[in-house]
C-alpha cells in the first residue's frame, strides 16, 4: 500500500477531536452533555443576512471573483472604515473563512523552515497551517497570572532568528480572552519594524470587547503599511460559521498579489456565504450591542461561579467568548476524559477542552482548560456547578 | 520591507488571467467578447439546488462536521452506488470544491519533492497546488493526433523515479475533453498497483460523456482499493459552481484520516453550499438528458465550424465541455492577446485560453487553443466564425 505524506502523518489531531469518541459513548449512555468545548455560538445568526439568502434571486450559481465580489468588498472596506480603519476594497481579498486566509498567509509569506513567534496558548490550528506549510512555530510563553498579557518584548527578541519572518497574535485571543492594549500593539508593530518582520493579527474576535475596553487592529499602526497583514472573518461576528467568509487585509501589494495566486487556483469563495455577509453587514447595532450584553453577563455569571471552586485560577477575559482556567488538578486531558468516561451527576456532564492543545511548548497548560461561553446562562450555571461537583470527586480519587 | 515565500513566487499566474487587462481594455473600447475561454457553464442550476436554498430554515448558520454534513454524505453514497461505484458515507470527505480536495490530496499523500506523473495537456491547476505544496508534476505527454489518448504504459514507465508517488489523471478531461476507455483505466490500474502508486483521477465531469459512451471510474477497479482516490464536484454537474462542494473518495482509510486532519484545520465545507448539493442529488434525470443534449449539440456544431477554417486540427472531445484545437499559428498567447487588442469584426470579438498553460514542458501547446462550449449555440457559432476571420487577418499579417 502506497505510504501517506510526512507532513500528513505530522498533522496534529484537534485536542477536541481526541474527546470525540469518549462524547459519542457518554451519549450513547444516556449522558447530558453541557458543551463548554466549543467554539460555535448559539446566538442567532441575523434575519438581514439569513433573508438576503431566502430572496436571493440566482439562476447560474456561478463562480465569484477569486478575490471575492466586488460589491461585498467594498461594503466591507465601508465596515473597515467605520471602524476607524482605512483601507480599500483593493486591499481586501475575500477567503474560505480565516482558516482559508491563515493558510493562504502562511503559504504567501513564509517558506518551509521560516518561523513565526506565536503568543502562547494560541488557537490550535495554527499548528496544523504551520504543518501544512513546513513552518516553524516558536511560540513565546504568556501566563495566566497575568491574564496572557504581552511578555515583556525582550521575550520575543530572544527567539528571533534568521529564519524568523512574521509575529501572529490573535487579539482579542482564543483561546485567551486577552484584549491587547494600545501600547502592546505599538510594542509589536516597533518590533516588526525594528526586525523587518511581517505583523499578523487574527482579528476574527474583534467585536467581542467587554467593559468599555477598545479594539486596537494592527492595520492603525502608523508607518508600517509593508508589515502588517489582518485576518478576519464573518463566523464569529455574526455568528454565521457555516458561511465560510472570512478575509486577509493588507496595504502590502506583493502580499495581496502573492495571497490572490493562491486565491486563482481555488477558483472562488463561497457565492452564497457572500451574500449573507454582504447583507450581514447592515446588521443593525442593537445586534451587536445585545450580543455584547449577552456575552458580558455569561462572562461575568462564568467568572462567579468558577470562584466557587477552590483551588481554580482564572484568567479574566476582556474579549472573545472563551476562557482559561487552571484547576487544582495534575493532567486536564485525563480529567476531560475522565468526565465524560466515568463521571455524572444526576446523569450529567460537561465536556471541556484540555488546554494543553493550545500550547506548543511541551507541558504547558497541563493543569489548564479553555472554557467557552457559548452556552445560555442557565445552562453556563449549571455546566460549572456540574464541574466543581466532578472535581470534588476527581480530587478524593 | 520583509519579503513573500519562494513559494509564493513560484506559484503560477492561470494563463487566462494574463488576458484579463487586454480583456478589460476591449470592453472599455466598447468591444463585445464572445468568451471561449471559460469553464463556468451557462446552463440553469437545478430548482431543486436553488429552492432547498430559499426553504432553508435556519436560525444559527453555524458549522457542519469537517468531513461533510452526515446525511449529504449518505445520499452522496446513494448517488455513487447509482452510478455502479459501491462506497458509504465513511469513504467521502466533503471539500469545499473539487479545488480543495486537490489542495487536501497532494497535502496529504505528496511531501515536497515527491513526484506526481500527470497526462499532459492538463488542469492548470494542478501545477498550483503542486507549487503550494512543493510536489514535482512530472508530464506524461498525450498527442492531438491521436484525441490525446493514453500514451503507451511504457511512456509512464519511464517516469516512475524512487520520487513517484501517484498518478493523477482527469477523466473526462479538462482541456482535452478526452474520456478513458475501459481497457486504457485497467492499465492505468495495473501500473498503480505494480508500481505501489496512488492513482488518483478528477472526475469532476463525469456526468458530460457524449455519444453513448461510458464513463469508468477508477474506482472500480478490482483489487486495488488501497490506491484509488477520486476527485469530485457539484460545480459543473449542477451548474453550481458557487456552491463550493466537491468532495473526496477514497476506500483506503489511512488516507482518508489524513485527508480527514486537514479537513478538520479549516473547521468545515460551506452550509448553504451542502444544503443546495444534498438537493441537487434529487434533480430529474430529465435535466441531465437535456444537459447533454445541450452540450452534445453544441460540441457537434463547434467542429463543425471549426472544420470551416483552413488549417486547424481539431481534438473531438468525447467528454467535459472543452476543446483543444491546433491553429495555424505559431504562438497562441500572441494570437490571443492580439484579439483582444488588435482586431474586432463589428465591434466584436473573441477571448480563448492559449493552450500552453495546460502543458507543463516548455514548448508543447503553443500553437493550440482550449474552447470551452459552454456558449448557446447561437453564439457558439457566432465565436467560431469571428476566430475564422480573424485567424484569416491574424496570418497575412
Ligand atoms: C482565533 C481563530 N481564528 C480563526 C478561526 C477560524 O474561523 P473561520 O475559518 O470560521 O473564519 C477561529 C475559529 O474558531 C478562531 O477561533
Ligand atoms: C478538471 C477540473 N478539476 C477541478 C476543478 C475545480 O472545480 P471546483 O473547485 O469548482 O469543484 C475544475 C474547474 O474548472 C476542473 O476543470
Amino acid at each position: 500500500m502506497p505510504s501517506i505524506s510526512t507532513k500528513g502523518r505530522h498533522m496534529p489531531e484537534s485536542p477536541i477531536r481526541k474527546l470525540m469518541p469518549y462524547a459519542e459513548q457518554a451519549l450513547k449512555d444516556g449522558k447530558t452533555i453541557y458543551h463548554l468545548n466549543i467554539g460555535q455560538p448559539d446566538i442567532k445568526t441575523p434575519d438581514v443576512a439569513l433573508d438576503a439568502i431566502k430572496e436571493s434571486n440566482i439562476d447560474v450559481l456561478a463562480y465569484s471573483s477569486s478575490n471575492g465580489s466586488e460589491i461585498y468588498r467594498e461594503k466591507l472596506a465601508d465596515y473597515y472604515k467605520k471602524h476607524g480603519i482605512d483601507v480599500t476594497s483593493n486591499d481586501i481579498i475575500v477567503t474560505t473563512g480565516a482558516s482559508e486566509g491563515l493558510l493562504f498567509l502562511f503559504s504567501s509569506i513564509l517558506d518551509p523552515g521560516d518561523e513565526v513567534i506565536i503568543s502562547e496558548p494560541f488557537y490550535a490550528n495554527y499548528i496544523a497551517f504551520s504543518t501544512a506549510t513546513g513552518v516553524n512555530v516558536v511560540p513565546v510563553v504568556c501566563k495566566i497570572d497575568n491574564n496572557f498579557a504581552l511578555p515583556p518584548i525582550k521575550e520575543y527578541e530572544k527567539l528571533i532568528t534568521e529564519r524568523t519572518k512574521a509575529i501572529l497574535i490573535c487579539n482579542p485571543g482564543n483561546p485567551t480572552g486577552y484584549l491587547y492594549t494600545h501600547d502592546e500593539i505599538n510594542k509589536l508593530g516597533a518590533l516588526a519594524h525594528k526586525h523587518n518582520l511581517f505583523l499578523v493579527a487574527d482579528e476574527v474576535y474583534r467585536e467581542f470587547v467587554y467593559d468599555d475596553n477598545e479594539h486596537h487592529s494592527i492595520l492603525n499602526l502608523p508607518g508600517i503599511d509593508e508589515h502588517t497583514i489582518l485576518i478576519d472573518s464573518v463566523s464569529k461576528r455574526y455568528s454565521m460559521c457555516g458561511a465560510r467568509v472570512g478575509c486577509l487585509v493588507s496595504r502590502n501589494k506583493e502580499v495581496l498579489q502573492t495571497v490572490l495566486k493562491f486565491a486563482q487556483a481555488r477558483l472562488s469563495p463561497p457565492t452564497y456565504g457572500q451574500i449573507a455577509a454582504e447583507a450581514a453587514l447592515d446588521t443593525p447595532q442593537s445586534y451587536f450591542d445585545e450580543v455584547i450584553e449577552e456575552y458580558t453577563k455569561r462572562r461575568n455569571l462564568l467568572i462567579e461561579e468558577l470562584e466557587k471552586i477552590k483551588g481554580v485560577k482564572i484568567a479574566k477575559p476582556k474579549g472573545a467568548f472563551y476562557c482559561i482556567v487552571e484547576l487544582p488538578i495534575a493532567n486536564a486531558d485525563h480529567f476531560a476524559q475522565w468526565l465524560l468516561e466515568s463521571f455524572h451527576l444526576n446523569g450529567e456532564t460537561v465536556m471541556i477542552a484540555p488546554a494543553a492543545g493550545f500550547y506548543s511548548t511541551p507541558g504547558l497548560g497541563l493543569n489548564q482548560i479553555r472554557i467557552a461561553y457559548v452556552l445560555n446562562r442557565e445552562k453556563l450555571k449549571r455546566a460549572v456547578y456540574i464541574l466543581k461537583e466532578a472535581l470534588n470527586q476527581y480530587i478524593t480519587l
